[in-house]
């Protein structure tokens, strides 16, 4: 299996906390390209394989290729792939979004490796976490797919197209979502000169709480308590940022519903 | 100061987990005051005080009585004391929302004592990780709730009003409404027969990333990328929940907005 020559074809974010944590773990990764030369060699002089900016300078195997690039660049990437000779490995790419179907035009073999995590250059993610979805177009790839992510994640989740579609979504809800609701708590203390920190205890309960009790039992605030007051009270604050005003109602509201269907 | 009398009015989460950790590090609470007599014993009988359940059984003393009772009941509770003779020490409640004001028409000495975090029955919380927001009628009274804030929590912060109420609502963004945006990430995986464990790690990673980057550098994700494909693909899979696309398009709306003005 360590055997298996691993080939990355991206080093931003994903590419390069990926390709790291595969070398950690013992896996062989050949080759990084980027057509940004300082990023292929930056993320390979760090793990022992060779960078690579041009993509006739990719080596063909029957490994595994881990296409970690911008969603919309997949298929656009896969093509150029097929092209230039590179077409009888293993194809999987790292987004929850994009279909895997986008690869099929180029590639006898293909599939998801998409790790669901929130990367940032600036943070190392604990993989021994992170659940790492799979998807592939033959069952022995999916075999294969498992027994990496298994090796690299917290565990390999098998899932249908749309499953992981409806994950990534959910995904946005919890991270892209709650994440603006922070930008908001740091606007609001900013403008009343408090530090933001005096939020952080609070977002890690939130966070921390989910673990133990699902979110619609620990759902607690005016909302789903009725209170009106207080409700009155944050609205005649929020008056003079009205989109914060129209969010709050909203929310307010979808709570209200929400505790009603219980 | 640990000879000061304490005595708490409520046995709710707030009373019981703030009255516990007073005790804990080593104040002295007298009574305590529930009107449904299990929990006033409950409490009472875990930290050494007297429990009581009627107004005519609280004993008056020139020290600390601390009302943790509902928002609306406030003002109320502070009435019937001042009816019973109960009007010397200082009284200071519990509730971000509620001005100190409600307090003034029954006692020479009131104020605050918020502790910023949210509290449920079945975790206890981390005192010396909680800001607690101080304010007082009289100077004097403020230095002694610094003092007991510093004693039982993480820091101390003196604020104003109109500070305290804005601090309540950007801790009702980022709880409350984080937390629904949990739910819907329940809701969409239960539908897909995925497990919510799935998006624990994710959950926990959002809220950290945060201690170490301001939330509106660590936006990321379709909206904030410009991504229309994946928005549109998002939208399509949420068409049968209609709150939830609408919800979707808000949020990623704002997104776009704060990302201009940055």
């Amino acid at each position: 299996m360590n055997a298996l020559p691993i080939t990355f074809i991206g080093a931003g974010n994903v590419g390069t906390h990926l390709a790291r944590r595969f070398h950690d773990t013992g896996f062989r990764v050949v080759q990084v390209f980027s057509r940004d030369k300082s990023k292929a060699e930056a993320l390979a002089g760090s793990i022992g394989a060779d960078a690579v900016d041009q993509l006739s300078g990719i080596v063909a195997h029957t490994g595994l290729y881990i296409l970690a690039v911008r969603d919309d660049a997949i298929a656009e990437i896969g093509g150029q792939l097929a092209d230039v000779g590179i077409r009888d490995g293993l194809f999987a790419h790292t987004s929850g979004a994009t279909p895997a179907s986008v690869l099929q035009p180029y590639f006898g073999r293909f599939g998801i490796f998409y790790p669901l995590q929130t990367f940032s250059p600036q943070r190392t993610p604990d993989f021994l976490d992170i659940p790492i979805c799979i998807q592939a177009s033959v069952p022995e790839d999916e075999s294969l797919l498992k027994t990496i992510a298994c090796a690299v994640g917290k565990q390999a989740v098998v899932m249908e197209e749309r499953q992981r579609i409806a994950l990534h979504v959910a995904a946005v809800f919890v991270n892209n979502f709650s994440n603006y609701l922070y930008q908001r708590g740091q606007h609001i203390l900013e403008k009343e000169e408090l530090s933001f920190d005096l939020l952080l205890p609070l977002i890690r309960e939130t966070a921390e709480k989910v673990r133990h009790l699902p979110p619609n039992a620990a759902q607690t605030g005016p909302a789903v308590r009725g209170d009106k007051k207080t409700i009155a009270r944050h609205l005649e604050y929020l008056q003079e940022t009205p989109d914060d005003a129209a969010l709050y109602e909203t929310m307010t509201r979808l709570i209200v519903n929400a505790a009603k269907k219980k």
